[in-house]
């Protein structure tokens, strides 16, 4: 597996580690949450930096997978295993490649954190972070956000409170075989305003696309999303403050923040935050009714370990995808519109 | 206010009326329920059609516009609108032109509508079809779905029963000088297998951003979406079952539906589905408080006539969006899967 | 006839006086050499101009044209005229639209200028001049260069010395009721170093693809080009020299500027130069012998006045892609290369 | 060194040994005119193909290189070559990365000549081919063509008359540690009409970018180019004649097909042809002057051996670069002339 990252800046720092830390994060095996094949995930990177630095050239990175699919993927040769991307995939092309690790396996998600990581080393150059963490699992809800906790607990939850609880739900729904899905959410911490354009590729746009086309995504919402729509106007405009400070760019602000940081398609420089649902794992191990590719009615049972719930592991994959669409409005931004003072300077 | 739609093939019949239509469905003084600004609305095809044909060339299509805006919005001049774009921009661009009908106004969204009536003749000679209905009012959400309804009440609610009650709780809330949201649900009847690219351009993940860019737009969920995410994997996955037929691309297909018509990326032929949220009108009577360009907190009154609910006009929007959306992957279909047969045909 | 310049930064000053310059210069009618249908082309800028400035939303800028095409090419209607694009247009589209103006018409070229002289605009807010003359005409190739004779005649020509010899082989020509073809030269005076991309977008390149874009156009060469490939290496090789002063990116330079201003895809920030080669004007009176729509030969004379030469009229469409090029590279420059800075600055 | 191709249709047979043949052209080391480095360039493919055919994934090709290439160019470490790229990518990227193989480097022509042999194997199976060979050496055109003796010389020339003559040229100028260019022709058999776009994307502009892409060449001339811009259009006009057969789009012909095959950028359905302009080898054993990375001016001298031309390996990038170029027209032609008809019988 690898990933090439091209148009990256020159003389950016930029080291493995960085980008082997997202890699952990997204690794199976890391709890009894998640798979516990053994792969190794461990990144080189084989060109475009020189002494430290990146230099202008594109950044390949290429990752070693130990395990093999050959064996534990035979016996699903024949079959269509349902809420899985196997009959598209025939359907489109006319082909099938039985093998796992494909385009539609969990694995090409490897290369967005990847490229994601190295989009995460600029923004924090810009002191622009991106948090997120499981809002809810298997249909309940977390009020409570204690950012710090995230990264201590296996699902990824910000609320300690519930997290015994969440982890016991957990526990239970693996022994029976099935598995859970959940919302995650995303905090943009510190962007500058006026990201994004102004019709087709409004920022909330190119998040929500970057977002959905992680597998296993099923829904996008900035901001109150679903439920602004339940209110009425009165109630969900957000007014405008004034904030004590010389500069325009940081005095208007919004009170509440309902909107999720962005307003006709630009973000406003409040944080931005936004939703996304994920479905339960399709892999389970009860027994499922489907079709062969003879077009058969036939029993299946997916043996092998999966997880019980993908969402800790997606959450990295989220923020990769949501740093990758940053890098690029903020690029667009250097590019457009201060391209008459930064030209001058730099050129 | 034009829109050019380059890149349609040649060849197919294509009139004034289809164009025209569509944009009387977008058109505002409707009904009591949309602004009455007399908006004239008339198309004209000023190039890429022959004797009632494409070209080739790029169709223009102009739409002339009476109203003179300048007067309703002088007094909006130096003041940032809750909830609206105005100061977004004002961050992103450093000026102001505070004339109404820029990119960020409702406006904008007849040229979308333009091309998406084009894209909707050349889906409907593939025999795809695009619906769209209010899904829920102020919160409300309606169960029954009858299509034939949709066309026959202003408030493109596909539920009869419930009707009277909705009309009744938009005029009170008209009354008040406040608004509604309200989330739409788009159907596509009969798409072809095989639409959408397995990785970055999943078909779920275009649609996602074509609807996320239109203004008033904040969530956006394919098939169960949200709710899928709170259940058990057991509960969601969708069992393939095999149809009577000699064809492949009909005989396996899904029991329910819950994904909405595509499955890793890629559309299965099932029928598409997704709901998209839409916040309230931002433009409404009642005082508000906000800032104006110099910084300072000022009290606010909109004059005017507003839209109680922009839902009923956003749904062709919508339409519009997902016509556009599957005639570019129609197209890349028809350009690499099926590129071997298709040329040795054609050219 | 209209263009939509899009991308555009805010507040850079912008009117329609420099323009229309631009567009005076391809209008037909400025003398002998050029035909004198009367064609108005007046523009005016319909959006993205406010108080003078660009805001930041695409530039609409239309052309009034009082020509009537319909009666001059009714004769024409069936008929392929030899080297036009009539036969290859109907060829790919399946569909005759016998009217002028259509895409392959030079009046296409009006659109080209339009745009190209909002980007000189810009160009000449970063002191770079795009300057472009006849360095042959018939097969007689001028050696001086005096670029203050060049608006000063109607053949675009920096030789003065040559010039009456010149006009007089056109002269002679267009009473034959045949044409001329040339050469022309474009320099760019003053470009940054930097500009380009090192594999597929060279900087060489997207100017080769700008100009054979444009119509008549059959043949691109970028320094000393195609007599550079009948040099030996030690010949052709350009040595580096060092020019005095405290700054690196001005003080390496090259001796001979043999390669155009150009190394590897990038610019030296040497002058770029560069010729193109354009064919005698298709349309002559004299009679020739060709195809009708039904695929029998006939005989043809194209009657009206023709251009006996179109390289004066071709150069300003040139230098306008070539401004569209440059401004293109120093806004991806300002996004990619200088991103670490200007967005510090900036944001 | 590795390449993907992304978006090449599925179900379409490829094999390791198309690609290597490709690669084995390009390769030095074939015979004393090109570098005697030992460069193994076995290709492996790594994804994308299944039981001998396409998938529709993306085609991942790598090549081994045993070459150290570290020591060969330490002593260039600080040194700019003149008339290579390293002064200007020093410029663009603000660092330097001294060792070879970087995108300026021939090496780079690997990915482009695997990528080409795909798109080559596509073509072949539209009877499509694309053939190459040297048309002038060091200043000498050759008028014979015999597409036989391509393969068969060390400099693919296609004149065996001059063969003997040239190849003591290209020997003696070795022998002084010098070195020449020439001019390489393309020929493009049995192209469909219709092919290219009739504005911006004209075929032949996206011919020239392509090709001008490739390092070292210098100038790109569609059929008689340059010197039907010396010619009056009476004798440049091609008349249009008319070939016995049903069909149209073989009926009209070119009597002379001067313009290369195309015409207002569309494909008439003869075969293209065209010229590019290629500059001697820049790395030379003779004595040269130069300038340092501190801006001093110092005597170099480039140890190692080098091609006395590299003409005859160029050739198989451009053939890779032409055929892309094919395969992309194709496929939008495909996707949009022919949309109407391909998506109804194939979706």
């Amino acid at each position: 597996m690898g990933v090439i990252i091209d148009g990256c800046p020159s003389n950016i720092e930029l080291n493995k580690k960085c980008i082997q830390d997202e890699l952990d994060k997204r690794k199976p095996g890391q709890s009894s949450m998640t798979t516990e094949r053994k792969e190794s995930d461990m990144c080189e990177i084989v060109s475009g930096i020189f002494e430290g630095k990146t230099t202008g050239a594109p950044i390949a990175v290429l990752v070693k997978n130990s395990n093999m699919y050959s064996a534990d993927y035979e016996n699903l040769k024949d079959v269509f295993r349902p809420s899985h991307a196997d009959a598209s995939f025939f359907k489109k092309y006319g082909i099938r490649d039985h093998r796992g690790g494909g385009r539609s396996s969990g694995r090409e998600t490897i290369s967005r954190v990847m490229g994601g990581a190295v989009a995460q080393e600029i923004l924090k150059q810009h002191n622009i972070k991106i948090i997120g963490f499981a809002r809810a699992i298997g249909g309940e809800t977390f009020e409570n956000v204690d950012e710090s906790f995230i990264e201590k607990n296996p699902l990824r939850m910000a609320d300690e409170s519930s997290f015994k609880r969440a982890l016991d739900h957990v526990e239970s729904v693996k022994a029976e075989g099935d598995s859970l899905g959940g919302i995650v959410e995303i905090r943009i911490k510190n962007p500058p305003a006026g990201l994004g354009a102004p019709v087709f590729d409004k920022l909330e746009a190119d998040l929500a696309k970057a977002c959905m086309s992680v597998g296993a995504v099923k829904g996008f919402e900035i901001g109150e999303g679903f439920s602004l729509s339940a209110k009425k106007g009165s109630e969900a405009n957000d007014e405008f403050i004034s904030n004590p400070g010389s500069d325009f760019l940081t005095r208007v602000r919004t009170k509440r923040n309902v909107n999720g940081g962005i307003l006709g398609g630009i973000s406003t420089g409040e944080d931005i935050w936004f939703r996304v649902a994920v479905k339960p794992t399709s892999s389970i191990s009860k027994p499922q009714k489907t079709v062969n590719t003879k077009g058969e009615e036939v029993d299946l049972e997916i043996e092998g370990r999966h997880d019980p719930i993908i969402v800790p592991r997606v959450i990295p994959v989220l923020e990769a995808m949501t740093a990758l669409v940053l890098v690029d409005h903020l690029m667009m931004n250097a590019s457009i519109s201060n391209f008459q003072f930064s030209n001058k300077k730099n050129e």
